[in-house]
């Protein structure tokens, strides 16, 4: 018997209405002849709402106290959604995190999982019930309630579809799949058939927030097939597995990332050892670093110029403003204005006109390149915020047709 | 060192405010010296908001997915209270009923306690923590989620006191302790200083709602010392336990219950055996019978009059008239315009004048006695339902001066 893992966010079971329809899409499969387990987020606000209440106590609340709160959201969803399939008159039951078998690490409030024991889940799989499982939410070893961080739900599913062997694993989302572009920003953006799990990864570090890094990476290690769609259309989404048919789609997709900062250190000393010194100093710091461009400068200097995410650039400033005289008391210009377009698609490496069709397309949009890198599967440009939806769409053009 | 387990109810734990004035009264006890386990309920009207969200997928749903919805409301409430006690500067941690070690029976929606291993919690104790349990609710053999029903709280905090061997169990309300009678009704009710589990049983049963008999029964069972005591003011409550000291005031209570039918069967076979085929009838349909008054009829026939608990009296009249040609064919009278008042002390029995100073004061004021049952500890009487307040009044100032 199939069996597919279906995955339900926030906005799909805000209310009453959207949780009937999801039991609908659920008990649509099940009566098709599959097993289904569906694993869900809390109730739209809900997060929010319990969030505003912990804060009225206390503004830096406890994270196990705050993981004990926040868990009763996935809990008050997976109950309400069971009621739904079983008032549709299907064998159905709800599971809480930990009693779905989610055994994890103790960092409260961003918990990685260790390890998914299925034996309860799949002794209601025998009887051919409907399994509705608390995303986000497991339980650490001293018997505590732990919640997994950002991307949490979705990771939940995929490693559940991992230790079910899953046949699929579904995630059902607002939007109907994975295009070639943020469709609000670029009218012609395309939905994408499939992709790959590292065009998958590419994109969505580059900020294409459909689905969760985390939960790519985990599907990418043991071999998932991911679909994302819409549980408001129905429709195929977009399948991401391990490699992809089709090649005639060379590009899978172009990002824009706005959650990025440019710092450049000019009058480095032109030695070696400069440049690891810079990037363990931030490493230490746990800061990202993503672009890096060396250029030499007068006089014997050199500089050096890097993107971190936005939300870290002040520790990464703090730390290189600390260590100054190890670098040379160099100068340190910081640039918020700036933004990423990302080109995404793994046959690029072997078309190497792929990177000067980009560059054709910005020049003749009159966009200037401050900072280009590359990888195997993608090409990312720094340019001026104020430019970054122009370049999304002439670069888009450029490419899907 | 000296243990305290201290309850607090929905209303005592509302909003963020009334929060905070929880955990000074609980850091206070744990400051003068004592470990504190506090059990708390749900927030305010958390419960039937929840109720409000089952009822809009379905009017009768699932009871154990309605544990798993209604479970939340105490886990909600006891993160809250632990981060204002942390906020305040103590060591605390939170546990829901099932990590606290309460194991109930699978009787969704209204469990019973079948032990509480109190292992995990002892050890919070002993680190010097005050541990703060959600009511209400445990785990059953197949580690399903379970609440206990009416008076569910109340029950948790007698129980955690029973097995942890408390020195007190406090019950904080929004009333500062046990009235002679209902102050709202009675303005020269006098609150008790102390009073037996027997009369406060008696009490409770008779619609006095400081305390669910269901707590009573298990403190008594468990000779646990109670307090019941108000979360909004700083003052002795009325303590309830074995035996009480003082004597001096006979009559612990006067309640009135309007949640009381009478149900009156007409032209009985006057023969042995009558009584017992009623009442059995009733008795399997687990419907409660309280007072009884049998009387003779006319041509060799009998009347018995009983009452039952509103809610009840339908399936009473079902069950009685599914059955008639096994009780003569009797006629079926039933009264749902009486109350019930009564009045309750343990000094009763020796003092033989107590009936008479109850009648006399209803004869007084001009109301009539339509049915009488006495207890070692109890008089009831029914009555016109409209006349209630006014006999409680009358019967008060009659013995409480």
């Amino acid at each position: 018997m199939k069996l597919i893992v279906q995955k339900f966010g926030g906005t799909s079971v805000a209310n009453a209405e959207r949780i009937r329809n999801v039991a609908r899409i659920i008990t649509d499969t099940y009566r098709k002849g599959a097993n289904v387990v569906a694993v869900v987020s809390a109730q739209g606000d809900t997060t929010d709402d319990l969030i505003a209440k912990a804060h009225e106590i206390d503004e830096n609340p406890s994270k196990r106290e705050m993981d004990m709160l926040l868990s009763t959201g996935e809990q008050i969803s997976i109950a309400l959604l069971a009621m739904a399939i079983s008032k549709m008159g299907y064998p159905v039951i709800s599971l809480t995190g930990r009693q779905a078998g989610f055994f994890t690490d103790s960092n409260h409030s961003r918990a990685r999982i260790k390890r998914v024991d299925t034996e309860r889940l799949e002794k209601e799989l025998d009887q051919r019930k409907i399994v509705v499982v608390a995303g986000f939410q497991g339980m650490n070893r001293y018997d505590d309630i732990t919640t997994l961080g950002r991307g949490g739900s979705d990771t939940s599913a995929v490693a559940l579809a991992a230790e079910l062997k899953a046949d699929l694993c579904q995630i059902y989302t607002d939007v109907d799949g994975v295009y070639t572009a943020d469709p609000r920003i670029v009218p012609s953006a395309q939905k994408l058939e499939e992709i790959s799990f590292d065009e998958m990864l590419e994109l969505a570090s580059c900020g294409a927030q459909v689905l969760h890094n985390r939960s790519v990476e985990m599907a990418k290690k043991y071999n998932v097939n991911l679909e994302v769609l819409s549980s408001l259309e129905d429709k195929p989404g977009t399948k991401i597995k391990e490699v992809t048919r089709m090649e005639k789609l060379l590009i899978k997709g172009v990002a824009k990332d706005d959650d990025v900062v440019r710092i450049s250190l000019i009058g480095l000393a032109d030695h070696p050892g400069v440049a690891f010194k810079i990037f363990s100093l931030l490493a230490a710091r746990k800061i990202n670093v993503d672009i890096i461009l060396q250029s030499v400068g007068r006089d014997g200097t050199k500089d050096i110029s890097f993107t971190v995410p936005i939300d870290s650039y002040k520790a990464a400033v703090e730390v290189l403003t600390e260590e100054r005289d190890q670098i040379n008391n160099c100068t340190i210009d910081v640039d918020t204005d700036v933004t990423k377009i990302s080109i995404v698609g793994s046959g690029m490496q072997s078309n190497p006109g792929v990177a000067s069709r980009m560059f054709e397309a910005l020049s003749e949009a009159d966009i200037n390149i401050e900072m280009i890198s590359t990888s195997e599967i993608k090409i990312s440009v720094l340019i001026r915020k104020k430019l970054g939806d122009k370049a999304l769409n002439v670069v888009s053009e450029a490419f899907v047709k």
